[in-house]
């Protein structure tokens, strides 16, 4: 009851934050079905987005691109060119199909509208380095970036100087003609700057903290490159506009939402949860023995969820995902409880190296395991956890969604 | 001004659970002032427990023992006996005090009460051993458990057994003798059974239970002591009335109360906290960044408040203790963040080795360490958080305190 109460919940959320439904939904908001629309999508959902645009929009959009990762391409799309390029790493792919969408672009007269469907991976597969600069040189730097302990905030703050089009410097190139960008967001937080390099949106990072980031790492650049580097990027964009339609943020909303159409008071902890899965498990626990006892943090029935990317560091050599190991943390904890159920689950379908997009657990998982005579400690000691919610019938398949807004969690509490 | 806010709750958080305060303000409520009172004080808060009470109850306390730790005698009380004993190992002092308790218990008409004060170490030095067992026999049992990696309850089930006063065979003992008990818990959960061993409550353990651990951990008994294992505990506890006067969760509600006072709105997580301090850490800052950014899980200004014991996995050679780990890891997540405060205390008044009862910090506290030059993370690997947040002017120090209800984290965040 309590477990088909949570998985409604996650079938729910998970539908309205799909590459389809999600662009399907925010076009119709749009009021663009007069305009002449170029399409331009990029990312690991490129085909999924495009396919529902040219669906919802018809005729309206002329031409477009859409760049995916390599056999992401499930077919042809009436009226547009479809490439696949390099992810993580540009390749020469990236580059070809980035110079096809700005020659496409220039050809086209300036009252076109550029439709932007953004979502992850967008930073690899759209890539055009600087002029005096080559692919080669760019893939050397992000090399030595990667190998210095830079952050990705730093590593990202280098490439969009050496890029033509990101940092905003896309739609710079494409002025006076208006971008109009729908972002599917993998990126806690949401920083338009950080999603595929945000190529429509303003570089924040000024020239001094370029040079603070050559120093702080050490990284080799020879004078050509420093030029390149210290060339200020477009202080203003003033031709695109930007619309998050798929995050963590909207998933937990979602949730939130439908624990409320099914009766339960709702409590949304956080959108950035980012500790040790295990640990994160633990402390939901420590919530559930809580709305047991005493009613709080809020008053039962309820549903306690938070969104975000935990960690796992692997010690033991067994098969699982953050995910798993989250729920199975907490399945540890109720033994015997009732009128609880927790999950865990990763919005793409996936987690880990795993066929299980996470775990789905009560009280009674780890009797289960106890059931069959084996022991449930020895599963999370040695990162087992897929095996363990095998075995107690606990994981959670959906398979692959297409979307990636990063993990939901839901705990709920029945009774009163 | 958030830290100042923050100050005046945990001061009036503890205030409200100092065992003084507490015993004084329970025993007005008990309507006890036309009985002849003998009073029992265990624990290491059981001279500052008993003191309170004969101050409050004067000539209506005929007479009376306190059994507290060696060097907790703090002076004579009036009419009282008081010894010192062992802790957390019994010692021959523990038995010499349990006995005189019985003897005059004995020697005192039946329509005494006895008024009993227990606080956390009760265990050790409230104990008497069955008829045919020694003390050595009980030390060397609980030696094997200790090492057999039974867990605390498991040990627990198998002491009561071994014990003449614990497991409800105190009340047992003294029956038809009424026992009024108030109770300072120092364990989560506030379990009365798991306080000093429940001397006036119920064993709730089977002899099979006693059965299966003696075979689980394969613990060397003589027939002479299993005789004794196997004798039932006293079924109902008749004569026996406990009231927990302070424990973690009415530690929170205090918290929780104070915050409201001071126009917060406040959100009480759980009182049984117990994963690893840092994560916790890590969470409470995942919730802070929550509440800067979109106002959850409640209304902005808001005290978000857990209570509990928290564990961490010492891997450097610094100086600390959960609560400065605790912390200083969320410190390190809001760098630079204004309008959050928060802090992790002892509400014994200390925490680890060290002279501090937690941290109180905010998003300064990192900048404050990377001013003098110094790296905030390298601390936080070393388990050296002590010393981080001494740098930062940042440790809490409020000195012993005499009470031991666990632990207090509180966040708050201001603006709206």
């Amino acid at each position: 009851m309590l477990k088909n109460d949570l998985l409604k919940i996650i079938n729910y959320t998970i539908d309205s934050v799909l590459p389809e439904n999600s662009v399907r939904k925010n076009i119709k908001k749009m009021n663009i079905l007069n305009e002449k629309i170029f399409l331009l999508s990029i990312g690991k959902a490129a085909w999924r987005m495009a396919k529902a645009a040219k669906e919802e929009l018809k005729e309206n959009i002329k031409s477009g691109i859409v760049i995916t990762k390599y056999n992401h391409n499930l077919g042809d799309i009436d009226s547009l060119e479809i490439y696949e390029a390099g992810h993580p790493i540009p390749d020469e792919n990236s580059i070809k199909a980035t110079k096809r969408v700005l020659e496409i672009i220039n050809s086209l007269e300036d009252d076109f509208i550029i439709l932007f469907l953004i979502s992850g991976g967008g930073s690899s597969l759209f890539e055009l380095p600087e002029d005096n600069i080559s692919l080669d040189e760019i893939q050397y730097i992000t090399h030595q970036l990667l190998r210095s302990g830079a952050n990705i905030n730093e590593i990202n703050a280098i490439r969009k100087r050496l890029s033509k089009v990101k940092g905003g410097k896309f739609a710079n190139l494409v002025y006076p003609k208006k971008i109009k960008a729908l972002v599917l967001s993998d990126v806690l937080g949401d920083k338009l700057e950080s999603i595929a390099s945000g190529p429509a949106y303003k570089d924040i990072n000024s020239s001094k903290k370029i040079e603070d980031i050559i120093k702080k790492y050490n990284i080799n650049v020879n004078n050509s490159i420093k030029k390149v580097l210290f060339k200020e990027p477009p202080k203003n964009i003033v031709n695109a506009q930007h619309i998050i339609i798929g995050s963590v943020k909207i998933a937990c909303e979602k949730a939130f939402e439908k624990a409320k159409d099914l009766g339960y008071n709702a409590l949304l902890l956080t959108t950035s949860l980012s500790c040790e899965a295990k640990e994160a498990g633990k402390f939901f626990a420590n919530i559930a023995l809580e709305e047991l006892k005493y009613n709080n943090p809020i008053k039962k029935p309820c549903a306690i969820i938070a969104g975000g990317e935990t960690i796992v560091n692997v010690k033991g050599n067994g098969l699982g995902g953050r995910n798993q190991e989250l729920s199975y943390s907490f399945a540890l904890e109720v033994e015997g409880l009732k009128n609880i159920a927790f999950a865990s689950v990763g919005t793409d379908g996936t987690d880990g190296p795993t066929d299980a997009a996470g775990g789905i657990v009560d009280g009674f998982t780890s009797i289960k395991l106890k059931t069959k005579g084996l022991d449930p400690y020895i599963f999370l000691e040695n990162n087992d956890t897929y095996n363990a919610l095998e075995e107690a019938g606990d994981l959670l398949k959906i398979g692959p969604t297409g979307t990636n807004v990063n993990d939901i969690i839901i705990l709920l509490v029945g009774g009163n």
